[in-house]
């Protein structure tokens, strides 16, 4: 019996990872806003550093009452609507659903897990460049690994399985046994990169080619693995120098902070800046390079509105 | 006798307060450099808050060879400039003329008094919200006072003269016994607010009525207050919220950072932040936030050249 898969939020994340599934043979469902009625009719588009492809038939729905009951959904949306959540995905979820939050940040698996307290909850780290570039149109330009570990199961048999459809799918994929290290270890790169690409009006190529702007984004990443250190996860030292290099030899990119504000959209700066700095506060640690990011992009944010 | 003054760079802050002793009748001899022809032609206009006046008859040069020398120096003009004083003033002066830098910043009498061994040094703090805002205009909107100090000599009587003359030409003005002190206090209002107007892309008002960004504000006081401390300075924590409370009666203004940014100036990042950092950091102080602030604006700076 193969998965059946429903994605919330179908952007530069939920619809490339959903695409890819479905281009297998996987059946996916697809809730879309404000490009339903054009994928209804044209469908989805990908360009791909992996090879362009179409989606000609999408079972597209504008509404979570209309689509089936799934075993795997994959929420793709911005954290700043994670109010709705709940009540989004509960006419899709059967007893033992998984739902994935691939999302930026800290604390958005334990929020959910508190509205729905027996749904099985997972987490989804994306390393991977893409974006929505017009309707039903996604451009994946660079990288593409999903890391995804369970929230609150020791059981990791239904990852496995989705992990494996993935894989099939030429998406690298990974389970990981601790979800929350892997979420610090996704802090590290978007923490200085998110932040300051839209604080300093630049791309993640321009941060790191300067001298200042690099030695800030160098400290930033100390920062956050000093923290995460401090609230137990496991980060090497080392991840800092790895994950500059790795941000170094990347395509110029505009993470999904600096296209929001770009777009003039809310930044989620609750999950990926005011939650782990509570989290580090809660074990006795400090960020305060990160704590000036948070509050500066709380300005901005601010002046959004 | 009267005292003979010089002003070496006649915009906001020199022309501002040169043209307030030159009006009350003292001989003040101005250094001009794009307004040259324009001020030898039209004079010098001041729009104030306390009144507007013009001087229609300025003693205009462009070449401090063919100045007087002078008992006062006012330096007026951009610290990004200071490699060039030594050579600007020698010309002026005399055995006993004092030479006071009205600039931001910390370091700059040091770095003078090397240059000139033998030169009487002081400083002014000037809490003055004035700027350029056409060739031989200038636009004083809010504030006013100015806090002089010496910075190699123990005697202030000279100081207390010229502190005499600003006073009789209704320029507030207090001779400060510990300028290295009142460096901290001013640099207390332009560390948050220089470099968060360019960085946020804000005006003071903007700042100090966002919750957010106040309380950024507020706690890169208590680091600036911090490390004066450590510096042997003395400045009360208090300081910080009359600072705030000075600055939230103040009219919206753009800070002298801000102009430059806009202009596409050099900005004062060495005197306004890096020196204070050092002298913080020699001390065994970290200037966290001010650090951050500091690579931020590094970058900017690198991007206007």
């Amino acid at each position: 019996m193969r998965l059946k898969y429903a994605v919330i939020g179908s952007g530069g994340i939920g619809g490339f990872y959903g695409s890819k599934l479905a281009k297998k043979g996987n059946e996916v469902h697809f809730l879309l806003h404000s490009d339903y009625d054009f994928v209804l009719e044209n469908g989805l588009k990908i360009d791909s550093k992996d090879g362009d492809f179409c989606l000609e038939k999408v079972n597209a729905y504008n509404n979570t009452n209309d689509m089936p009951k799934v075993d795997v959904v994959l929420v793709g949306m911005k954290t700043t609507n994670n109010h709705l959540l709940k009540d989004l995905i509960q006419p899709i979820l059967k007893d033992d659903t998984v739902v994935i939050l691939i999302q930026n940040g800290m604390g958005v698996e334990q929020q959910l897990s508190i509205e729905l307290p027996n749904t099985h909850i997972a987490g989804g780290l994306a390393f991977v460049c893409s974006e929505k570039v017009g309707p039903g149109h996604i451009h994946h330009m660079d990288l593409g690994k999903i890391i995804i570990g369970s929230h609150n199961r020791t059981d990791h048999s239904l990852l496995q399985t989705v992990c494996n459809d993935l894989l099939a799918a030429e998406v690298p994929c990974e389970v990981s046994e601790n979800l929350y290290t892997t979420r610090w270890q996704k802090l590290l790169w978007n923490i200085p990169f998110n932040g300051l690409t839209v604080v300093l009006n630049s791309t993640t190529d321009q941060l790191v080619k300067t001298e200042n702007s690099k030695q800030l984004v160098y400290d930033m990443m100390l920062e956050v693995i000093a923290a995460a250190n401090a609230c137990g996860a496991n980060l090497d030292k080392a991840l800092a120098t790895s994950t500059m290099d790795m941000t170094l030899s990347m395509k110029p990119y505009a993470p999904s902070m600096k296209v929001d504000y770009e777009h003039r959209r809310p930044l989620e700066v609750n999950a990926i800046y005011t939650q782990p700095i509570l989290e580090a506060k809660k074990h006795g640690f400090v960020m305060h390079k990160v704590e000036m990011l948070e509050k500066q992009l709380q300005f901005i944010n601010a002046q959004l509105q």
